[in-house]
């Protein structure tokens, strides 16, 4: 048995997410699917991490164990020919047999998306948070990088869910202008359940003048949901890179 | 009688082009029936221009006459409140009387865009012309500069085009590369019929290797539509903006 790891870009407009569930099409379904055509065997995929739906990703990582014949670095070729134009295989590779898609994980890059303009975009409207209103983006700036270091971010997780710790290392938070177009940087160990989406709503407030932006170690010491901002829409979200130790070569 | 400009931005994949026409739903019908909708009057749209089905715009022009009552600088949040999201009006204003968004055009900047890489993307698909070879992108960057200046271009246009002069001016025309993607700027005081894709096919064979950088001067000269490359894809086109003369405040 082979151990093939995936980077995997797909657009998730058109997906209820990730994972795998009945009465809706999921990016891991599709993919499960195409990889029992390709090799004739029902096939488990294991991803770094669920993305809600309509969150897009440029580098999801996954991998399964299989005894096909294809050489590793084929499947990218092999599933393209097979998946949606919306689902692209961007590398395949073998990996140690010890290798866990979400397990070996040891962080992830997301990037949240805004356009500014009063009447936002057509092209790409699919992958920008549209913000009709002018925002203080000197303000956001600072609050972005409130978020760095590690902390206990409770209050950036979605009210309900739980987990065992809700301390996390955010390695980089920042905000990059370009154009009308705003892109919330955010690179952590790990993320809580809404953790980027809600942290983007906040900034959204800090930009309103709703939250100054001194406020953010506030919230975050509050540990209280309801003192963060909004959970911001779900199609502004890309997943952007997962990291392992010792693969180098999944840099893409 | 008001004569009103507007800039407008497209994702063209879901129309059959810019000009109404039977049966196919094009971008000129839609605005047109949303204008009707905002002042209950049938208002023929003079745009600067067709595109072809599938091309996209971020600042394609066109201009009504109404007198319906609505402020000028509004008629962009109203028709935004009735139109799809992948039309949307970035700029209205009124002109004066003999403002035609055809006629008095004096200029027009179009991008070509590809995504070069084996597996292309999922993220931005309709936008992007996929290359999946390897190009010679100096050779390309140098072969783009050979379109600037006034020349027949009878070889860069779609056969049995008709028209009354082949003879256009190219003021800027340069290749700009950004990760996997390369841009193909172009810049005239008009196109013909096909023109900026065949320039982008023609780019896309002298990075195969298939006509040399050297050899654009001499398909020009031939005016022979043979010797120039292939048409490329409509969805990586998309005009980027109008000039006319004293309307600085239309540089959006």
């Amino acid at each position: 048995m082979k151990n093939i790891k995936l980077v995997i870009e797909y657009d998730g407009h058109n997906y209820a997410g990730w994972q795998r569930q009945e009465n809706a099409v999921t990016i891991q379904q599709v993919l499960e699917d195409a990889l029992e055509k390709l090799t004739g065997k029902k096939t488990p995929v294991i991803g770094s991490g669920r993305t809600d739906s309509g969150v897009h990703a440029r580098g999801q990582t996954a991998n399964f164990f299989t005894d096909a014949s294809v050489p590793p670095e084929r499947y990218s070729y092999a599933l393209n020919a097979i998946l949606p134009r919306d689902i692209r295989i961007k590398h395949s590779e073998e990996v140690p047999a010890d290798f866990h898609a979400r397990y070996s994980a040891i962080g992830k890059t997301y990037r949240y998306s805004m356009v500014l303009s009063p009447h936002g975009v057509a092209i790409g409207r699919h992958y920008y948070c549209h913000i009709p209103f002018p925002l203080d983006v000197k303000a956001m700036k600072e609050a972005a990088e409130e978020f760095r270091g590690t902390h206990d971010f409770a209050a950036f997780m979605a009210s309900g869910s739980s987990v065992k710790t809700t301390v996390r290392t955010v390695f980089d938070a920042r905000l990059e202008e370009e154009g009308d177009f705003l892109h919330f940087w955010v690179t952590a160990d790990g993320f809580l359940y809404n953790m980027v989406r809600i942290m983007a709503g906040t900034l959204i407030d800090a930009g309103r003048g709703k939250i100054s932006s001194y406020c953010i170690k506030d919230i975050i010491i509050s540990k209280d949901r309801s003192l963060a901002g909004f959970t911001a829409p779900a199609h502004g979200l890309c997943l952007e890179r997962v990291y392992y130790k010792n693969l180098p070569e999944n840099m893409v």
